[in-house]
């Protein structure tokens, strides 16, 4: 597979996050404009961005940001490669071979990664649609040990809550069959954390993992006030004695229906 | 590059939008518990999958399905091909030109694709990490003219009231510098249109596009109440005169705080 690499997981994850983001904002209005018989006055300062942290913009800061689309965008000939439906074939399978070699590892070392490819993994995320072409987020890279520390205390705190008064029997019982708890060693061992936050150009719903903890995370790293947090992703190796639960996947038979 | 095809950007998209699905069972709880003082005492019947469409499952056989999933699974090693820095530098980089070639196309042709190249992509697509493997998803591949012709009327009529009621002017602008609108031609010329329903197997918030079809889509193609349409993508070759609007896409030091 000539594009697999241990890092795979991570591009893939990263772009699907930013889906998750499009989808939202048009759900996000549907919610606002149902609820309401008139129109906000102010529709781009999202109430959920409101999270009593402070470091707000002015919302005319906010609108300037928004005017910055270009009105007119021209539209060009597309044309894409046309494979021969053999070779359509043997791609897909290639793909999904792939893309089948992605897991879940809670056990990263600390070994270095070049920053090259951090960047190519951020420019990558950065290819993903975005509704009106709007790519509403910022990545934050954080390599210092300090912060990585004091994210790590952030998210430990409110995950211990989680697992004991916020979640579910269920959920807990779920998780722990994936030998998952609280306790995420590998915010302090990866080398790397990213961590996602979508911006708010627009109207839309905000979502934001890990659990509870998004406003001193952005607090923490002086992100704006227009920004939320969407997903903390460790980035490392695998260690050298890394596990993770044998889990097998549903057969095509049982998600797929053909009509 | 050897895995890019015509078909890439389904793949991704495809991929991409469950993690938002586990990005939305997390904040479900969260929103849930905190909310409400006491564990609901069915916490598995998300409110809003009660769209009011009948077809209810009984709360009986939801719980039966939930609990299918296995107690006990083992950890087993896990080790991933290491590559040289050099390598991986290479790798990511070819791994954003594959990417970078994504847009998205409404201008598809009816030319067929081959079915396995379908079963593939949504056999990819299933290779998804999901909040503790529950894999709760299920695609809808429609190819039978009619219904994809009645999934056209639904989603337009819808549309064509969002665009003229439920979204923002700002919204609608933004939307106009890409020409998009509420006719969509393309749902009847893509050989095949994909569904994505996700399955309400705990505690988690739901999203649906497009805006407002959610609900007559299930009904439609008799999904029972426990799934939620997350997403539908038409699926097919771009037309010999197809465009796209001469977008750029933000330099990475706009979207990327390194620290």
């Amino acid at each position: 597979m000539a594009l697999f690499s241990s890092l795979t997981p991570v591009f893939i994850t990263i772009i699907c996050i930013l889906i998750g983001v499009i989808l939202k904002k048009t759900n996000g209005e549907k919610e606002k404009h149902e609820t309401k018989s008139k129109p906000l006055s102010h529709p781009w300062v999202d109430e959920d961005l409101k999270d009593g942290t402070g470091h707000h913009l002015e919302e005319e800061e906010l609108d300037k940001e928004w005017q910055g689309l270009e009105e007119n965008v021209p539209h060009v000939p597309f044309s894409a490669e046309h494979y021969t439906e053999a070779e359509m074939i043997k791609r897909s399978k290639m793909f999904y071979e792939l893309l089948n070699k992605r897991r879940s590892v809670r056990f990263l070392s600390d070994e270095p990664i070049p920053r090259e490819v951090i960047d190519n993994v951020i420019r990558t995320a950065g290819t993903s649609p975005s509704g009106a072409h709007t790519e509403p987020w910022t990545f934050v890279v954080v390599q210092d040990p300090y912060l990585k520390h004091k994210i790590r205390e952030i998210v430990e705190e409110e995950e211990e809550i989680n697992y004991k008064k916020r979640m579910g029997d269920r959920w807990v019982n779920d998780l722990k069959r994936l030998r998952t708890n609280w306790i995420k060693e590998y915010l302090d061992t990866a080398p790397y954390l990213i961590l996602i936050f979508k911006q708010n150009v627009g109207l839309y719903t905000v979502t934001s993992t890990p659990l509870n903890c998004g406003p001193q995370l952005r607090v923490l790293l002086q992100r704006p006030a227009n920004e939320k947090l969407l997903l903390l992703l460790p980035v490392g190796y695998p260690k050298k004695d890394a596990t993770v639960p044998a889990l097998t996947r549903k057969p095509l038979e049982d998600i797929m229906v053909v009509m």
